[in-house]
């Protein structure tokens, strides 16, 4: 039994393991004040959309716990949703969480401080576990497809540093291994961040899964030389269409694979859905800081002055041969995405 | 009139700047001893499919250039052949080179030590020459093709660090922004090495050409996008039939081109022609240490015990649009590059 133990919530703080230090330091961080929050949020120190939606939650019952005033933590919830909301535009975890937050407040028959708080914590919990639960039917759904002797790719990371569960792409990997497949993972190294290289090869090292790290640009060298037999990636945001948005290069792997004839598939929980967009051109995508491009960790690589560094793009539906969602496999279609969620 | 000062040959010694250390320190190699030569060239201190062609040649120079024997001489020049030959396999230029060179050795009327010295340099000299001309040539014929407003897609480097003269692709554009149009140039970094983002970046920050550096990552992105209107690269083998082996990553810009509908043009001079190849299945792809990819500088970056690092990837025919060389502008089809060559 595969168990993450990344992410703890206990006596109003949140325990993560820094993540941009990984992995050559194993660094764990205390979250307690809101700011901590944001910064480890908006730097990358805990990342992973279905992750980052659960800490935003465990922010605001940090943020809160030591109130006893109903108001000011009315108050204080209301001012950590308007700051976290500001970190990272384009998950949209964040957000429906705490749209839910935020509904549940608005439907509380109480005036009683305690209820408000306990509220807001058991919040926090019940989307920890959902996430937990939601990774191990993505994992059932998603597994089967994987066969032995197949080379899988992959991007980013989308395993144990990423959910509170065993992964989203990751972890359809996790269970497929668990159940003895024999199978091998091309690993992107997903720059600017190094996702790929830094904690993707350091889940797979753990779990002694077979793999090989390349450079991001290397993807078209191996499909054209037949070398990947099936495509897993996670979401950040999926449109109702089934545009999803995820980590920058996701594009390139579904166009590769779409015109290679090779099944592209992603692994996302229904709260990575935005029920409130009908296509990919509606995600903002998060222009992020020139210096993860010139520069890597701190040592300076380019005297580049003109940098573009977007930290997602659009991958359309109809490069997607399925969505693995907890709730069941769905084809990146409107009717069937509609049928699914509503 | 743009001008290369990074390759200088005087006195048996041959100078050129460290590639390695650029962007961020401008040191310069005096190369004497074919170990010099042989690592500059492996360790891609110098480098550039014509550069390195040149290069190999002035290492025999310099090799034999104190000896007065003819016997000597040419057991020197053999033994360095041979040496260079290991160093790097892809680029073919240092193989015509080498087989031009021992041709015209072999037709040699006398057995006097100077004439077979004054031979080795003068090919050497005259290779020098020839690519210079070649810069000078493809960019006439290549500029037209940039209009004003153009956004342009390069790979790697190919300016005046990877040739003598004004440089492949980047000579092209060079050409044009002497020629008063108004473009703008985005370059990939170009993974592992960042020939990209180190020296492409340099190159156009000193001639003043708007560009852009993104991760390779991002080019799906931007033609997905409609931001890429042309693409320019160069080569480092050139089959028969028109297949191109270029920089890793190249693949993708070509195959994103083509179903994109967005023009992909190779510039290389004929010196980068193998006449002994029909197809790109037949050039071997140089791999490269794993600590390419898992560290940069000397910094390490990944803990990964299995990495692919090929140098190359081979971007077949019909993704070309047309290969820009001296002699003129040609299809990569194998009767119009036969008809080009012989």
């Amino acid at each position: 039994m595969i168990q993450n133990s990344y992410f703890k919530w206990e006596n109003g703080v949140f325990t993560t393991i820094n993540q941009r230090e990984l992995p050559l330091k194993e660094v764990y961080l205390k979250l307690k004040k809101l700011d901590d929050y944001y910064i480890a949020i908006k730097e990358l120190k805990v990342r992973g959309a279905p992750a980052i939606g659960v800490v935003a939650l465990f922010a605001i019952a940090s943020h809160v716990y030591e109130e006893t005033s109903y108001d000011k933590i009315l108050r204080k919830a209301d001012e950590a949703i308007k700051k976290l909301k500001t970190a990272r535009p384009t998950a949209v975890n964040i957000f429906n969480g705490f749209e839910s937050l935020q509904n549940k407040i608005k439907s509380l028959k109480t005036d009683d401080a305690k209820d408000l708080k306990n509220l807001i914590e058991n919040e926090a919990v019940t989307l920890y576990n959902y996430e937990v639960m939601t990774c191990e039917k993505m994992a059932e759904y998603g597994s089967p497809l994987i066969k032995d002797g197949m080379n899988v790719l992959t991007h980013c990371n989308t395993g144990m540093l990423a959910t509170p569960g065993i992964g989203t792409a990751l972890g359809v990997m996790f269970k497929a291994f668990e159940n003895g497949i024999k199978f091998h993972v091309y690993v992107p190294e997903t720059r600017p961040l190094l996702q790929g290289s830094r904690l993707t090869v350091y889940e797979l090292e753990k779990m002694n899964i077979p793999y090989t790290l390349i450079t991001d640009n290397m993807r078209g060298h191996l499909f054209s030389n037949r070398k990947i037999d099936i495509v897993f990636v996670g979401a950040d945001r999926i449109a109702l269409n089934g545009d999803i948005a995820n980590k920058i290069g996701t594009f390139e792997s579904a166009f590769l694979a779409y015109h290679h004839k090779v099944p592209f598939y992603v692994v996302a929980p229904t709260t990575t859905f935005d029920r409130n967009i009908n296509s990919g051109r509606d995600i903002e995508i998060e222009q992020r800081k020139s210096n993860e491009v010139t520069s890597i960790g701190n040592i300076p690589i380019s005297i580049a002055k003109s940098v573009y560094n977007p930290s997602f793009d659009v991958t359309p539906a109809e490069y997607i041969s399925s969505i693995i969602t907890e709730k069941g496999v769905v084809k990146s279609e409107i009717k069937c995405i509609k049928q699914l969620l509503f």
